[in-house]
């Protein structure tokens, strides 16, 4: 099994993506793509009068606020612009592509969490009435099933919550998930970037290998912090979790999987 | 089996029609859910500074014209806005919802009409790259994969052209298609009116029942004329295709569906 996370920044060549994936598919590799949608949520939020509006939490991480109009809106991008756009593209590549959200089927399941600490004018804060979660479950059952008959899924957010409600979550947390339930050959995160960067945006300071039990030398540790923290430390963990590999690399380019899977961009191993 | 359209014009009470598909799911009668979003469409439509625009046919029938923004507009609203709506307050209620659009999997296949005949100023003209069609073949093996396995299926335009492309269908046409392959106990439009009415808007002029040997007879023929013969012919061509009996009933009311099963609406058997 290989999963395919795609980001939601601009500049993604979805034509690429879903040719790659899909000739995958017709040779017989088992494949889950999970797709995001951030930056087409921000310009449709704008346009619909309804502006995107982030919180920094204390750990430095930045999330979307989500109220329930921004759950709408999200939605509409993500199950809809994003995901119907891949499955459409995957299926005039002759890949039978099924999408789903995380609501289908209670396909990713977790806990909502309704208040939200944030940082503003250096004050800790709390924000009630959001939309967001953490996925602590996958149904297995309905993606072998479908996987069984043929099928090619094409997951995105939101999740579930267990009270049934719609919430927004983090994709590359779903991918990293999905890949440890199945204890997948490899993770691939494809993104506007060739791979994890020591000098962001400077693009020849692409990192080539990190090896999870280095992670915290002094080489590797700076990379293990900040803005790149989170996607590093997701990767040691799928890693420490039994997925064999971890590719971020570039989604502008052709073959974009199959690079990845050669080794091109960074690998966490 | 049993068909349920829920029409996508202003006022339908989506909380009711969940609970009642949930509660009659928990009781264990099959269903599956088919529906539209026309208003919310040229809302977003609207908002989103490219407004809606319709085609009359030379038959009468109006049409939405669909270009690729407004396709993708359509999937906004149908596939991400209204079926995950859909779907997050069945599973709320209990059901295992999971939503489809005829894209996934190739659900609804159908051939593009890519030039269209319209009439403008008494003038037949041709409209060309329209992405709508007609859907001809249903993919019965996943809808059946998916029922065996306990899901709820919630199905929605847009279809898929036998080269891939999304194409924007008639929704009611789907759910007779739908109803016939399963030779349905019963297909159920509902929407903002209490059914048929004679004397549109005029509620009280509702007619009960259309029997479909005497559709012809003066009595009923100017039902299958004007705005309402799309509606009367797809119900009569489906209860002659097996369908037990066609109900179009109101979905501003509790139990819409229990209330079209007792006989409430216009029924054509």
């Amino acid at each position: 099994m290989i999963v395919v996370k795609v980001g939601g920044a601009e500049g993604i060549n979805y034509e690429a993506v879903a040719r790659d994936a899909a000739s995958l598919w017709k040779e017989g590799v088992r494949l889950l793509l999970v797709h995001g949608g951030s930056a087409e949520t921000n310009k449709v939020a704008e346009a619909l009068g309804h502006p995107p509006r982030f919180l920094t939490h204390p750990g430095g991480q930045v999330s979307r606020l989500t109220d329930r109009r921004t759950l709408e809106i999200f939605e509409m991008v993500y199950c809809g612009l994003v995901n119907k756009r891949l499955v459409e593209l995957l299926q005039r590549e002759g890949a039978n592509a099924l999408g789903l959200s995380g609501l289908d089927g209670r396909l990713l399941e977790g806990r909502r969490k309704t208040a939200v600490k944030y940082v503003e004018d250096g004050k800790i804060k709390i924000h009630r009435g959001d939309y967001t979660g953490t996925v602590e479950r996958v149904n297995r059952d309905l993606l072998d099933l479908l996987l069984g008959a043929g099928y090619l899924p094409v997951i995105t957010p939101p999740a579930i919550s267990y009270e049934g409600e719609a919430i927004n979550t983090d994709g590359d947390q779903v991918a990293a998930l999905l890949a440890t339930a199945y204890q997948a050959e490899a993770l691939v995160y494809l993104s506007n970037v060739p791979g994890l960067l020591a000098h962001y945006p400077d693009e020849t300071s692409l990192v080539r290998e990190i090896p999870v039990d280095r992670v915290e030398d002094p080489e590797y540790l700076s990379l293990a912090q900040g803005r790149m923290k989170r996607k590093v430390m997701g990767a040691v963990e799928a890693v420490k979790g039994g997925v064999k590999r971890v590719v971020f690399a570039d989604a502008r380019v052709e073959d974009p999987i199959r690079r990845a899977l050669a080794g091109e961009g960074t690998v966490v191993r």
